[in-house]
């Protein structure tokens, strides 16, 4: 839709200026609202079932991968984050420290949790023994304190809601196994649930987890050409059950530190959302995650009240029993346009318009928030079209954000190109680069633009080429961004 | 049982220590585990899919009455605290503070929120300004944290998990149902899940929440004759809405104060059931709310593997299909002795025993963990007859507590019984009260016996009696208990 034609006016158009329509649409949408907090927000009704639409979907995926869930404390005495040096120094600038309770100062202070690693590996070193305890597969669901000077809603709070998965093998196999299988749990469920397609693959050093051997990623453009990481699974190693002393007797009675991994996705995902598939006019959500599948908004001319509102009523119960999340918007006080914008502006996938006139030829009018498509719909068939045709707003919305990923990614040889690039078409951009984190950093340095991701290499890939920046030989493939 | 007969031996029997049996079943059937952080405790998974099941069917009722969910901050500044005076008296000595935020110290200190009233009550006067959108109800899930001097797990923890419901109405009225309606839907919710019945009314100026105008309660009786408050519903009246300035233009376009309630159930809950149900030989869950319904042992005799096995596998995914959780433990390094030993100590409503005799004669044997009662069921009505069991256990367990409720509820009119009795018999003391504080004070110094609830009253009751402790007249009749 051009932003001329929008019927929506109480947002900037998001072509105009994204970093405003984000937080505007946020607003305007109520998805949340800043609190008096620094960097907190409060995630109103409308944002927090799209939260719990998420933690269904995702919790069962986790939960039918052999996973359980626990709960953890929210504090930690410092002296459990020192114990694992690499983890402190990446998380001490932005802990919350609890120093007083009640009207007593403590001896020693509290942590607020900014990741559970140091207080789940205590735990751990107490309930596995054996071989036969292993392995431990659990998960949480959890909030989470980290003092960022930069805040921005939902993509970097003070305080955010997560899954955090905290997993203990026999050998390293496993834990690798482990962390691999929930890269592609991810990625599966951000594509199929969310419509946003991602890269995947493995962060550089300098941009792995503090404590991890290695950590993987799932990353998604946004569609102001900057790359978003949604979720990362990491391969632990023994970091930490050396520092927890988390030993277990092997199957040859002897003595072995375990294997772990941990993971996670947060609310950061539900920006993932607004930026991925939003328009001029506001949001887009896909059906499978969307609070609000389908509007229905009667047209309130003559006497309506008598002639559509039972009508309107009645598709409202009949697609509430096939379980489709419906709200029948009967209100007097606005005028069906004015409803027309602000359930576009919010989202909802499929409007259903109902009048007088439809009523007599026995069908709606559903128009798609994705397309603007109008389609007439007999009444007789109603809920199966409706079925159908959410089904369709999935598919091509995901479609939709593979054609911009594909059609944002550059590959360039030279460090000149990069730059150009970079500035001008933004996006992802594929190029070699040596390995080195010298080239990384200064790469950094000059373009803003990191490494987001190694990828996979697919099985008979050979491909050679020279790094971006020192121009060494090299068969390594990253894929560059900008990134939030 | 008696407790000489029982089988399971690695907890003390309930009978003979209730206190420590408390604490040992809760580590022993790997409910929870102590942190290492004062007061704190870590819900294991077995503990937690209580929690998980609680929350699903509660929830279930706190939307299908009308309400949404949203999250609020974990941190809320002191000044806000500080505005509802009696409030701030009220939680103060149990707050704990986060002076600190990476490396700064912090302008004004953040309490960890000890419950939400302050900060959703600042959000709330930010969002309302008719009476157009008015009422809003919304729930919140959170941790809450409270500096508690003496603990215990899931009775009184540093930090626990609850639900807390937050609603702003036009009138008093209209508060005052939503109060007595959640405290209806608490009591039902507990009955029929928790099979625990509980007594529910008001509680006295002393017992009430910090800040409210009335406070209202469920609450039931444990099995060593003491009384558990179990979920609370407040109607907040004014206090908050005008400290908060949560005003609205009502229908005559005045501006008007809200009306609020608050009322919220926590991971109490899952000591509750422990401590109503539980016997010598450890836990009995009930069956909608038990994390493992069914537990399938096959008897491990001759080639069990080729003959038992299967049959059991198929019981496991038969029982699967129609909803029952259900665990088919074919562990080969325990003998079926010990595991009739383990998930009775853990509370599995219903065991099937299977072994080669079994198939011969086409049919399982069941055995109830609330009666012991063992039935022989045939193969073939499998799924019906469990079904059918598992509703029956769950109905004579709630009868069971009702009955012990009864039994263990007495009258007296004189301070002297009073005393015996809850020395004696303990459990719930009906008796009449002349409303004054000074006599509640004293009866609890000298007994520990507190005031529970002022029970509704129902149409054409008009007892009148005198005052326990000063023999004043008195029409109201209030049940007294000593109280977790």
């Amino acid at each position: 839709m051009n932003k001329d034609e929008r019927l929506v006016k109480q947002i900037i158009p998001k072509s105009v200026d994204f970093s405003r329509w984000y937080t505007e649409i946020i607003r305007k949408a109520e998805l949340a609202d800043y609190a008096p907090i620094r960097g907190m927000m409060v995630i109103r009704p409308y944002g927090f079932a799209i939260w719990e639409n998420i933690s269904y979907l995702l919790d069962k995926r986790i939960k039918e991968s052999g996973h359980s869930n626990a709960y953890f404390p929210l504090f930690i005495p410092e002296s459990y984050l020192q114990k694992e040096t690499e983890h402190l120094e990446g998380f001490s600038p932005e802990v919350a420290w609890v120093t007083h309770g009640g009207k007593e100062e403590l001896e020693e202070k509290l942590a607020v949790r900014p990741t559970s690693e140091a207080i789940i590996g205590n735990m751990y070193s107490k309930w596995i023994k054996s071989w036969r305890d292993l392995p431990v597969l659990i998960n949480q669901w959890a909030n989470i304190i980290r003092w960022e000077k930069v805040t921005r809603p939902f993509l970097r709070t003070t305080e955010f809601l997560w899954q955090e998965g905290h997993t203990a093998h026999e050998t390293y196999e496993e834990a690798q196994e482990e962390t691999l299988m929930i890269l592609s749990m991810y990625k599966e469920f951000v594509e199929s649930e969310l419509a946003i397609p991602v890269i995947s693959g493995k962060k550089t050093e300098r941009e792995k987890f503090a404590g991890a051997l290695e950590t993987y990623a799932i990353e998604a453009l946004m569609s102001d050409g900057k790359s978003l990481q949604m979720g990362t699974s990491h391969n632990l190693g023994q970091h930490f059950s050396k520092v927890f002393n988390i030993r277990f007797e092997d199957r040859d009675q002897k003595l072995q530190y375990v294997w772990q991994s941990s993971w996670g996705m947060s609310t950061r995902l539900i920006g993932a959302l607004i930026m991925s598939h939003g328009d001029d006019s506001g949001l887009i959500f896909p059906p499978r995650i969307a609070p609000i599948q389908v509007v229905i908004i009667p047209i309130s001319v003559g006497n309506w009240k008598e002639n559509v509102l039972p009508v309107a009523q009645n598709i409202e119960s009949e697609l509430k029993y096939i379980g489709v999340r419906v709200n029948l918007d009967a209100r007097e006080e606005f005028t069906p346009g004015w409803k027309f914008s602000e359930w576009e502006m919010r989202g909802v996938p499929l409007r259903l318009e109902i009048g007088p006139r439809d009523i007599k030829g026995n069908h709606a009018v559903s128009v798609r928030r994705d397309t603007m498509d109008k389609e007439i719909i007999s009444l007789d068939s109603l809920k199966q079209d409706v079925a159908e045709i959410l089904k369709r707003i999935q598919k091509s919305m995901l479609e939709k954000a593979l054609r911009f990923q594909l059609e944002n990614t550059h590959e360039v040889q030279k460090f000149e190109d990069f730059k150009s690039v970079l500035d001008s078409k933004k996006g992802l951009i594929k190029a070699f680069w040596c390995g080195k984190q010298a080239c990384e950093e200064k790469i950094k340095d000059e373009t803003m633009g990191t490494i987001r991701v190694i990828p996979f290499k697919k099985d008979k890939e050979k491909a050679v080429g020279n790094c971006l920046f020192c121009g060494e030989k090299s068969d390594v493939l990253v894929y560059f961004a900008r990134a939030y």
